[in-house]
């Protein structure tokens, strides 16, 4: 597997480079990425194969980029919005506004990231390590607003905010799973719900 | 997609077909479905193409008995490993036992029933509501647990223990999502961990 090298890129190149990435993340996102050729993301970017070929060296590289295009989306997403996850009332908007997107999804797809994750982990390290890197990222957006509620006493000092930012993410995780079988947000708002129960019974 | 109509087996007729599911099962599990060819069962198997098909009328119908399969496997093994999933010691064993079955993985591949819902919740009907009846039975069996707590007097009657098991499965499988792609048991303990401190504090 070779990375085609970092290289400076006109706007317009960054532009068609963009479109290719984000095509490519539509259609794996539905098909998944064994279900997705270079020709199929050729046709939907509207792009030749010589374009796609002159920033990604093969689909690996394609997909690393995927993986690095949904770790922005959904997890930069998280960060713009909810950059002050830091009470109980902002985390009860945030599992809100979650259910509330998977109700207009209809409950498909499940989490863009968990679902590259879950299809490449034990085929492809360099798509295993990318979406763990999301992952630590979007623990780190949780866990800065158990922190800053730690910092105003909101949490007592004694809660270890690590262990319950990644049992949040995990909350959400196994939420949006089961959401996506069911096909109900039902076990997403239970799953999410429970776990702010517990943050506001540690609150004081 | 057709199904090969159930008929009865012979007893080697059922050997036979258990050892082609198995062997679907287990490549499955270690390469994704979109991976695995009827070739490669055959092979794995170690029976002819026309002994595959005298069972299964296609790859799809495959996928469905895998997915039978892994339900009964794990959740199966849950049901005769925790049939009294009924105290906060038995949750804690439990916890353990998932854990120290990580531990010997490696952390490789993430729960069987996951992976095949993750891979195929879009693609394949059958096989996402096949998950959801896994998962369904799943959550069943932790509820049993909390009801029976319930009855005992160790939960208060106003739990509701349909959400409580939902979350709990929900906090399971976002943990292994996380302990697979980190290559680390320690998210999958924090989200047990969390989720059973919030049990043992409604418990009295």
């Amino acid at each position: 597997m070779t990375t085609t090298p970092a290289r400076r890129l006109t706007r317009k190149g960054e532009q068609t480079r963009a479109r290719i990435v984000e095509a490519a993340a539509d259609l794996m996102f539905v098909r998944g990425v064994a279900g997705t050729t270079l020709d199929h993301v050729r046709a939907e970017a509207g792009v030749s194969s010589s374009q796609i070929y002159h920033y990604f060296s093969d689909k690996d590289a394609l997909v690393r980029a995927v993986v690095a295009f949904q770790n922005d989306a959904i997890v930069g997403q998280h960060e713009r919005s909810f950059a002050t996850l830091d009470s109980v009332p902002a985390l009860r908007a945030w599992r809100d506004q979650i259910v509330a997107h998977q109700e207009r999804m209809q409950c498909q797809g499940g989490c863009p990231i968990a679902a590259l994750g879950s299809e490449l982990g034990e085929l492809d390290l360099d798509a295993r390590e990318g979406v763990a890197i999301g992952f630590h990222r979007w623990q780190a957006a949780i866990r800065h607003g158990f922190e800053a509620m730690q910092s105003r006493g909101t949490l007592p000092a004694e809660v270890d905010v690590e262990t319950l930012a990644t049992a949040t993410l995990a909350a959400l995780q196994g939420g949006l799973l089961l959401c996506q079988m069911h096909r109900s947000t039902a076990p997403l708002a239970a799953a999410l719900d429970t776990m702010l129960d517990h943050v506001e019974s540690l609150a004081q």
